[in-house]
């Protein structure tokens, strides 16, 4: 495997670690924990699961791949802070969307060429793609792994010390 | 500037927007909110900042650019968990010590020559390197990138809403 291929593949694999990582921590929560903030006036967990669905969710036409599955919940659990709309999609299907989207997301990151990663993402200008063109599609993942990070490391919180 | 070359630009700025978002989210933090759990019963910050420090201090030997800067952190930081040693350093020595330590770091992160990313890091022998060859530098950077977010997410529930 040459070196492109290499980093390339570095990136995806720390993306899927990052989805590994996500699932695992899922898993050990109860819909109990999920309603709870992750820290007093903070966000709850369930905000975070639908924040994260909707925010992988716009990858999908950002990277090209094809449109959003559930484009209703960006107004939800992006355009909206937590506890503002009371009424929000029940946990269950939350996590199907997750895995949906997350499925769906993968199966096109596999399957897009090397050399297409480092082509533009959907919401930058021809024109400022050619002063800025390392604002393409590997910038989009590697950013996207790092949002993921950062509210894992928050809904963790919510795991009780044993 | 080829692919490959832009693929390890892509990680460094990665790397470099954490360390700037993280270093925005220090200045905002009192000493007071600094020695405060970021959730009942779980890491104060200045666990975490003293945590951080000596995690990026320790991938100056890991990537092979020189030995750590402050070695004894390791065993306050991240061998043992929070509150369970009672002297540690001040808060402003530790400021000092994270500015060090990321100065250190990107100083001979931007000097490293794009082939060599792709060369085992320190942790990895060589067979199992052959085996496994994304298990290198570059490999390190992004999963050092995404813990920093990780706890950089933990962290920012220190603010208080406005």
């Amino acid at each position: 495997m040459n070196h492109l291929d290499l980093s390339i593949k570095i990136a995806i694999n720390n993306w899927q670690l990052q989805i590994i990582a996500f699932n695992s921590l899922l898993e050990k929560l109860s819909d109990q924990q999920l309603i709870t903030e992750i820290a007093p006036a903070k966000n709850r967990g369930v905000y975070l699961l639908g924040h994260l669905t909707a925010v992988h969710d716009l990858m999908l036409p950002l990277l090209h791949f094809r449109k959003a599955l559930y484009p209703e919940l960006h107004s939800v659990f992006v355009e909206a802070a937590d506890k503002t709309i009371v009424e929000i999609p029940p946990i269950i299907q939350l996590k199907e969307q997750w895995a949906a989207v997350n499925d769906t997301l993968i199966w096109h990151i596999n399957h897009l060429p090397v050399e297409e990663w480092f082509t533009q993402h959907n919401s930058i200008s021809e024109e400022n793609f050619a002063k800025e063109p390392h604002r393409n599609r590997l910038n989009v993942l590697l950013s996207r792994t790092n949002h993921l990070s950062y509210h894992r490391g928050q809904l963790a919180l919510l795991i009780k010390k044993s």
